[in-house]
């Protein structure tokens, strides 16, 4: 009992540690050289933030609006639920009774169906697409892209239609994207991370800090195949090069906000990068790009909004997986559970 | 319209993706001896795997009983909800109300707490250990481990109470665990896991194939300590490598068997070794190391309950992290997120 009040005082690792040390000691029969190779253990963020909460604080800012939730009415095609649409846009639709069909009240308890001869994914694209052009053509729909997306149950399912990008967020469908990592290991083993800033022109996020490369994902694009296109089209990273990014897992979040329903689920890679390349902006999406040590790089995330929201998860699960976090870091799980909180399918 | 038919019919990647090309065609100024340098992609698990149906199996090993939960009774301390008891050992702590009271009835709408004179951790750890300690020589508790797990509602907070290991899954604690997947970079860029065969006599998972060095986080140490402890007594590998074994995430899972209630969250941690090291096993829990391929060590999780089922998920996250397993695979997303099914904090 000594032994566990010494523990629960003090908290003295030594008392448990040395009753379980058994065994001979062992022998250093591996060449420091070899340590030293493997380049230094990323402890300077740990040591400096005994909390996460920085960090955790960015995830929040993806995740929010949820108090909308009850308020959000069920888009149900095939029946299967694709999306949810803000009252808002619940009321747009419902103008369109030879397209969409609303069914019980506004809410959870309600639903949003198309017409029942809307019985293929062909069909439904077109008859849908003409609505939305329709809201476009009156202001209601902004940012068009000229970009489908899939509307899916889950990633791994056959579209049930297409639908323009820019009513994506208003039909709250699930959405995709790719965030490249691209670094540049250093001789002392630390890392680089290529940053970008948007431009100030884009419509969404301007001047904003991003990733060298990202983008939604579109329909009849797999994954990997965006990541070369993206590569290219925004830093001007040649196929082969590209070819050698690495998914490494994926990040989700829910936001509702003035625009309605985004359930997003990023894919993230990895992409090393060799120290003599330049990224080179060739569609004018990005203003500048720099190369910076993982540690700014995690002070701009731990301590500012410079990023573009949903960067800031790629890049805490990039400090994740790279060991730049450690469990002895208060919040450390949550931290990692928080990556996924969204709906991840 | 034709553009989308065409999707839609032929799923056809080129179709969106000459329209999104935009800009000159990028020039190549990466070396193709820096593209070598990084290895080989591992795709070959990919394709040789078109859906993950195998891994998602292991993952629903490590998640079941869970139809029991409307039958568990909640454990609190202090107000805070810290473990769950099943039926049977319900039973056996109403034996002792001068230390655990049963409220309500037995279920999620009752409770067990300690008596209000238990206010301190020393007290209340004290008095439950002499309940614990008869319980084991009626023969109820088995397999004690002389090792103090504390009794907390998240993983930073401050221990309510230390109890012994044995009774963790009896009184439905959150327990923790590090797990390492020891490898070896390979000339071509691929890499290899050390695999450990459990010695027949250990009295859990006797036989199975495990980690390297995996270990359950007693109260007292950091994880980084136990990592240095465990490496050392399991597969005698010397402090100044071990110490370069690297954080990279956490799963979690809950387990509803005979034995409890089991939430379990396990960090995970890389560690690179260098081609010439062969570990040894110093403490008698491993009757033999092997160093495979990771694609071979895939296949044996994929195809096979071998390994210890929680060493699974966390080879499962290495097998992510390290990109080999690609999002174009069936089951990818529900991968990433049922490797953190349980309550990760």
């Amino acid at each position: 009992m000594r032994c566990l009040q010494r523990q629960l005082a003090k908290r003295d690792p030594s008392c448990c540690a040395k009753r379980h040390v058994r065994g001979r000691p062992a022998t250093l029969r591996v060449s420091s050289a070899f340590i030293t190779s493997l380049g230094t253990r990323p402890a300077s963020i740990a040591a400096n933030m005994p909390t996460l909460d920085g960090f955790l604080q960015r995830i929040r800012e993806c995740n929010t609006g949820m108090e909308e939730l009850p308020t959000l009415t069920p888009f149900v095609v095939d029946g299967k639920e694709v999306g949810k649409l803000k009252p808002r846009f619940l009321e747009q639709v419902k103008r369109f009774p030879e397209v969409f069909i609303v069914e019980g009240q506004s809410g959870p308890s309600g639903k949003v169906t198309l017409t029942a001869d809307l019985d293929t994914p062909e069909k439904r694209s077109e008859k849908v697409a003409a609505v939305l052009q329709q809201l476009r053509e009156e202001g209601f729909i902004t940012g068009w892209r000229n970009e489908l997306y899939p509307v899916v149950p889950s990633f791994s399912a056959a579209p049930l239609l297409l639908v323009e990008r820019a009513a994506a967020t208003l039909l709250g469908i699930k959405a995709y994207g790719v965030h490249v990592n691209g670094f540049v290991r250093q001789p002392d083993g630390g890392l680089k991370l290529w940053v970008a800033r948007r431009s100030m022109t884009k419509p969404l996020w301007p001047g904003k800090l991003d990733h060298i490369v990202a983008g939604g994902q579109p329909h009849g694009l797999s994954c990997a195949a965006n990541v070369l296109k993206e590569c290219e089209e925004e830093a001007g990273i040649p196929a082969p090069l590209a070819a050698t990014a690495r998914p490494v897992g994926a990040v989700s979040y829910t936001t509702i906000s003035a625009s309605g329903y985004k359930p997003d689920v990023l894919f993230c890679y990895d992409l090393e990068l060799p120290p003599d390349f330049v990224p080179t902006p060739l569609d004018g999406e990005v203003s500048e790009f720099r190369l910076l040590p993982v540690e700014e790089v995690a002070a701009i995330v731990a301590g500012s909004t410079e990023f573009k929201s949903n960067c800031n998860l790629v890049i805490i699960d990039f400090l994740v997986r790279h060991g730049y976090l450690v469990p002895e870091q208060e919040g450390y799980l949550q931290l990692v559970a928080g990556l996924r909180s969204g709906d991840c399918s």
